[in-house]
């Protein structure tokens, strides 16, 4: 009696497999800076918890499949506000974006078919991978050019009978990069000429800096019919706990099929829904403080990563990652040593070792994705935490 | 630029596929009396709802995987006053039990491997069949002897080299049928033969009539290490939209694999977790009244579907559903009548065909799902228009 082969070799979440250590040093009475995971500490708005305080229906019943029609209405309306047309029944709501990329790729591809994702990539899209049986088909980037997208020859040469379609997510998690209008352009060229499917994570677009402009993959009109975008209000709102997320498509038979796939779980939370309501209704305002913060916490995690010996690092521009290359053969190795042996005045640091973001076999050993999600002072103090953890660290026989 | 297979092939949910057609009657005024969704009238207790009131964490962020570890051993607890032995480190919270479907699915079998199934069946299975690309192999039951389990002869031909598991639902959903000791053990035996897992649905455990005794297959020592169950707080305590549920296991390599698809998706709703807890906190007193209200319910839905010529029927003993069949040759044309053209003092009722619940072609098509969570009075008025309706179907010409 063996579990399944997916059962067995399914990626255990480099992001959350060594928080029984950090719970441990917590346990003994650590202070633990958590980097390793993308849960802001900007507090939830007032009009979310509001919302969730007042839920008064005397029965918590279920909703419709696709979500609720006032949701649903207020996420096309706020996409509009970015000047992308969507309907209501353009958008399914989901157990969190998680869920619309399980629906996304169930629904582009069956057993055995291959999707191409730019490497390091959101270590969860290999859960899923697993889960509906695809193979995950890396392209690597590099630290050195900032994680920029190749020359479409090299998308082509990944691409193969059973390709179904490139995952694109920007501002990417985990290297904070925001593809360029020509690097978009590309990557939809290639779509139509080789008849994929393109799924867009962009639940970071809010977060971008530098004065530049999110640009989704919903703005062009080639592959109107062939692109899924997987949109959350976790990390816009600071409500991860929600689970609220959205798949969205103009294609009629992907959402048809997204649907049925959805009827079976029967209903996203219907609290969480409500408290989403009364986020879009916030309006745009609320974003512009929130996306000053990030920037300043990004240009001070940069600066500090930049100055500390070996460490490779580009400036990214959006969202609340850096993928970085340390002085270190073996990023999990060093997590450890961090959580386990290394203390500065009580304190540790927990970063995410970046193999996991990789499919490519033994590539990112060397890396850790580092969010931004506490507040200056604690970025300042973890810096000083990593840099004196790396010193003590070389100066033990590594392995 | 085809979507996938299993995209085209997942069934529409015979539950919901004709929600539109009651949306439109009720927009036209219509009452429609729902008996097609398992969705209880009873209001969600107190204590859940003043849990949700009274969240003020500053932050709605994520939490563990698996769930909270206060909630895993209220549910441990729970279980171990039904004489179950479980610790919090055998329960995984999902999104609903409809997620933990899908872990068991995914965590026993791979693409192309099969599970048998008891039909008519849960229609939802059908749909994370799809998903994770398995065959049901239904194994079908007869609403004349009260949909009873077979022979394990008959099991045993259903069984080839690709069978992972087998799929039990008690009470059951759709029939209501609850399974006795001996029919267990034979599924119990099947399973050590063969090497199967076993797949327990058991989210209706309290509701169950007649002074019988629930048991699960968590009680036979045999199966320790091959059982995973589903359980679910949607229809115990009357809050199908928490979408609170829990796959549980005492076999470590099914619950690491089961947690590491898991991790994927983050963790459940933090609010509802919350919300569970004060649920479990109740005590079993709770239970005691409502069992008595749906067994009313099933009492008095008995006798008048037994006394509407043509309909078969028997008396079944846990859920809150029965399966029945009409004196019609297609439900689904049925129900579309019932809601688009029927109306007794301008009102309807909607019940589920029972087609989509079976994996056989053409079975159950004059067969419906008949959920009696609505109040007796409502359930008296639904018999005397579903009695009238089926008299104004015969006279039209059926095709």
């Amino acid at each position: 009696m063996e579990i399944s082969k997916r059962g067995r070799t399914v990626q255990a979440s480099p992001i959350r497999k060594f928080k029984p250590y950090a719970d441990a040093a917590l346990k003994a009475g650590v202070k633990v800076y958590f980097l390793n995971i993308g849960d802001p500490d900007i507090p939830t708005p007032k009009p979310i918890l509001d919302a969730v305080r007042s839920f008064n229906d005397p029965i918590l019943s279920y909703g419709p499949a696709q979500g609720f029609l006032e949701l649903r209405e207020a996420i096309a309306a706020y996409f509009g506000g970015y000047g992308i047309s969507l309907t209501a029944d353009n958008v399914i709501i989901t157990n969190g974006g998680s869920e619309a990329i399980l629906l996304a790729f169930a629904t582009v591809a069956d057993s055995g078919d291959e999707i191409i994702i730019p490497e390091p990539f959101y270590t969860n899209y290999n859960g899923y991978a697993s889960l509906a049986d695809l193979k995950v088909v890396p392209l690597t980037l590099q630290v050195e050019d900032g994680y920029r997208l190749p020359p479409a020859a090299e998308f082509e040469a990944k691409i193969t009978p059973r390709t179904r379609a490139i995952v694109l997510c920007s501002p990417n998690n985990p290297t904070g990069s925001v593809y360029s209008h020509d690097e978009l352009r590309r990557v939809v060229e290639i779509a139509v000429k080789h008849d994929l499917f393109l799924i867009g994570d962009e639940v970071y677009k809010e977060f971008i800096y530098d004065g530049l402009k999110h640009m989704s993959l919903m703005e062009f009109p080639e592959v109107r019919d062939r692109t899924i975008v997987v949109d959350s209000i976790s990390k816009r709102f600071s409500c991860c706990g929600a689970r609220i997320g959205a798949a969205i498509t103009r294609n009629e038979a992907v959402y048809g099929a997204m649907l049925r796939f959805a009827q079976a779980r029967l209903c996203p939370p219907s609290i969480e829904q409500k408290a989403a309501i009364a986020a879009y209704k916030m309006g745009m305002g609320y974003f512009e403080s929130v996306r000053r913060e990030y920037e300043r916490r990004r240009d001070v995690l940069y600066e500090g990563l930049a100055a500390i010996p070996g460490i490779v690092v580009r400036k990214p521009q959006g969202a609340f990652y850096m993928s970085v290359r340390l002085p270190i053969k073996d990023a999990e190795k060093f997590v450890l040593f961090m959580l386990n042996d290394f203390r500065l005045d009580n304190a540790t640091v927990m970063v995410a070792p970046e193999a996991g973001f990789y499919a490519t076999p033994g590539k990112g050993r060397d890396e850790v994705r580092i969010a931004y999600v506490l507040k200056e002072e604690d970025i300042r103090r973890s810096l000083v935490i990593l840099k004196a953890g790396l010193e003590e660290y070389k100066g033990r026989a590594e392995a």
